[in-house]
C-alpha cells in the first residue's frame, strides 16, 4: 500500500493527455471535460475482485489492469461507442506490493493508450482482505443511432463476432497449473483470451455506422446469458443453431462436452452478439469483412416469451439464462 | 447476496427519472445521456469499504448508502457544480442480507432525490469478505468559472463554511458505544454529522456564481490536510488563525486537546474550505449570508513553500499534511 497518498497520486498522474476535451484531469475534486456536441455521452462501470474475478495464480498484475479496463471498453463497444476517459477506484490490501500495483497501472495505461484514452481520476483506499478494482469508462456515440438490446425483432439474424469459450478454457488451464507453468502455443492462445481480452470497439463502430437497427451486447457472462439479455430486453425468443456456432480450433483438444459448456456458458470472451434484420445482414457481413473482421450467423430471433433455445439437428434444448459465475456461485 | 441478477436489477431500476437528458438508464451495456451544451462535465468516484470506512457498529445500511453518495456529491460541490447522475458499484459478502442491501439503496435514493439525481447504472458482484461500495457521480458546471485548488494566491483570505470536527467526534461515540445505544440530543447531532453528512452544494454554487477566482476544496480528510492540498496545488503557504477557527458547541463536552485534534485532523466533515481575494471576501460573505449559510474567515494565503501553519497567539505550529485515516493507518 502506498505510504504517501500525495506521492502516489503524483507518480500516477499522466504527464500528457490524448484528448483535447480534457480540462482538468487527476488532482482536483472532480475531473472536468468538455462534451462533444455531436455525440451522446456513455458511462459504465465494472468491478473485479481478487478471488472472485481473478487470483494471483491466474493473472499477473498487468493482466489485471488490462482486463479491468478492457471489460469496460467492451461495454462501450457494445453500444457502438468510442471510449474516451477512465477513472480507477482501487482498494489495496497490505499483501500487494508497490511493484504489483505499478504493474496493474501499466496494464491499464498500455491498453488505454491504444484507444487514446486518458485516466482522469480515481480513488485509492486500503482494503482489509482482497484487492478490488473498479473502473469507470466515459465514452461517446453518435446521436443518430443506438445499438440497444431492445432493438431485436422476430425474423432478425443473430450474429457473433468470433468464437467463444476460449477465455473459460484458458481459465481452466490457469486454475489447474498456475500462470507461471509451461504452456504450449495452443494453450498460450487460450490463456491470452482469458488474461488479455481485446474489446471489439471496431466491430461495434462498424455495426453502428450501418444505421441498421442492430441490437448489440458484449459477452461477459456467456453466450447463452447475453442472448437471454437481448431476448429479455426486446420481448422476443432467440434460437441458436448449434451447427452454426463457431468452435475455435484451440478448443478441440478438450472433450465435446467441456468445450460446448465453455462456448455457451463460459464467460469473459468480450465478443459481441447482436441481431440484424434479413435485409441488412449482407451489408453487415460485407462491412465487417472489408475491415478484416469475422462475423458468424448463429441463430434467429422469433416470436415468443423471452428465452434462448439451442437447436441441435431436431432437438431443441432450452438454455439457462445463468451465466458465468467465476470461481463460485451466488 | 441477491440470487437472481435479473430480478435484482429489475427491483432496483427506478420507475421514473428526474433528468430529461437521460436517454438510457439502467439496463443496457452503458448509460446514455445528452450533454448540456452550456456546461462543462464533471466526473468523480469515491469508495467506502466495510471495516475501513465504516462498520456495522457505526453505520446503519441507510447511513452507508447516504454517505457513499454524499461524499461524491461533496466533490461536485467543491467544484461549484450541479450533481446530475450516479452509478453504483457494490460488492456484497454473504454476511449482508437482502434487507440490509435494500437499506443501502434507500439511503442513496433518498439523498439522490433531494438533488433530482438519477441512478443510471452500476455493477453488483459478490465479495469474499467486506462490503465495498463505489459511487460515481456525474455533474455539470458552467463553462466560465472554475473553483480549482490552484486558484489560491498570496494575500487571499481562507474561509470555511461551518465548524469541523463533529464527524470525528460522532465516530468516537459510535466506536465507544455502538449505534444502537442511547445517546442524548447533543450526541445525536455529532452522530448525524458522521452518519448522514450533508454535502454543501448550495455553498459551492454561491461561490461559483461570484466569478471571484475562488479556490475550493471539500473536507474529507481533515481541515489541515485539505488546506495543504490547496497550498500544494497553488504553490503557496497557508496560515490558519486558531482563534478564528470555529468550535462547534457540541464539542465542548470533550477536552480541549481532543476537540482540536478532531477540528484540525478529523475528517469527513464535508464542509468546504476555500480562498478568496480581499476585494471579493465581503461579496462572498454577503452572498452566503443572504442565502442563510455560514462562512468563517480562518486564515490567510502567504508566499512560501506549500505548507499549513497554525497561528496560536504568538506561537506558530506547523500542521502535518496527513489527514484522517479512519480506523487504521497505512
Amino acid at each position: 500500500m502506498p505510504k504517501d497518498e500525495f506521492e502516489w497520486i503524483r507518480e500516477h498522474t499522466p504527464k500528457y493527455h490524448f484528448q483535447n476535451s480534457l480540462l482538468e484531469g487527476i488532482g482536483d475534486d472532480a475531473a472536468v471535460y468538455a462534451a462533444d456536441l455531436e455525440y451522446n455521452q456513455l458511462l459504465c462501470v465494472d468491478t473485479m475482485i481478487e478471488d472472485i474475478h481473478f487470483k494471483k495464480k491466474t493473472m499477473s498484475p498487468e493482466d489485471i489492469g488490462h482486463k479491468a479496463l478492457a471489460v469496460n471498453i467492451s461495454d462501450i463497444a457494445a453500444m457502438g461507442g468510442i471510449p474516451v476517459f477512465y477513472m480507477v477506484s482501487i482498494a489495496v490490501p497490505a499483501t500487494w506490493s508497490d511493484k504489483e500495483l505499478k504493474g496493474i497501472y501499466k496494464g491499464m495505461t498500455d491498453l488505454g493508450a491504444q484507444y487514446q484514452m486518458d485516466m482522469i481520476g480515481g480513488d485509492t483506499v486500503s482494503s482489509p482482505h482482497n484487492l478490488m478494482i473498479s473502473i469507470i469508462v466515459y465514452g461517446k456515440v453518435e446521436k443518430d443511432a443506438q445499438l440497444v438490446r431492445r432493438n431485436a425483432k422476430p425474423g432478425d439474424y443473430v450474429f457473433l463476432t468470433n468464437p467463444t469459450g476460449r477465455s473459460a478454457a484458458g481459465l481452466q488451464l490457469l486454475l489447474n497449473k498456475g500462470r507461471l507453468s509451461e504452456f504450449n502455443e495452443t494453450e498460450k492462445v487460450l490463456l491470452a483470451h482469458h488474461q488479455k481480452p481485446i474489446p471489439k470497439v471496431a466491430a461495434g463502430r462498424t455495426a453502428l455506422k450501418l444505421h441498421a437497427g442492430i441490437a448489440l451486447n458484449d459477452i461477459s457472462d456467456g453466450l447463452a446469458s447475453e442472448a437471454f439479455e437481448i431476448a429479455d430486453a426486446s420481448g422476443t425468443a432467440i434460437e441458436l443453431f448449434k451447427n452454426q456456432i463457431p468452435v475455435a480450433e484451440e478448443l478441440l483438444m478438450f472433450s465435446d462436452e467441456r468445450y460446448w459448456k465453455w462456448i455457451l456458458y463460459g464467460g469473459e470472451d468480450f465478443e459481441l452478439i447482436g441481431t440484424v434484420n434479413e435485409k441488412n445482414w449482407p451489408k453487415l457481413q460485407d462491412a465487417m469483412k472489408s475491415e478484416g473482421m469475422l462475423i458468424y450467423e448463429i441463430g434467429r430471433v422469433t416470436e415468443g416469451r423471452p428465452s434462448v433455445t439451442l437447436i441441435d439437428d431436431d432437438k431443441k434444448i432450452s438454455l439457462q439464462k445463468e451465466g458465468y459465475n467465476h470461481f463460485k456461485n451466488y
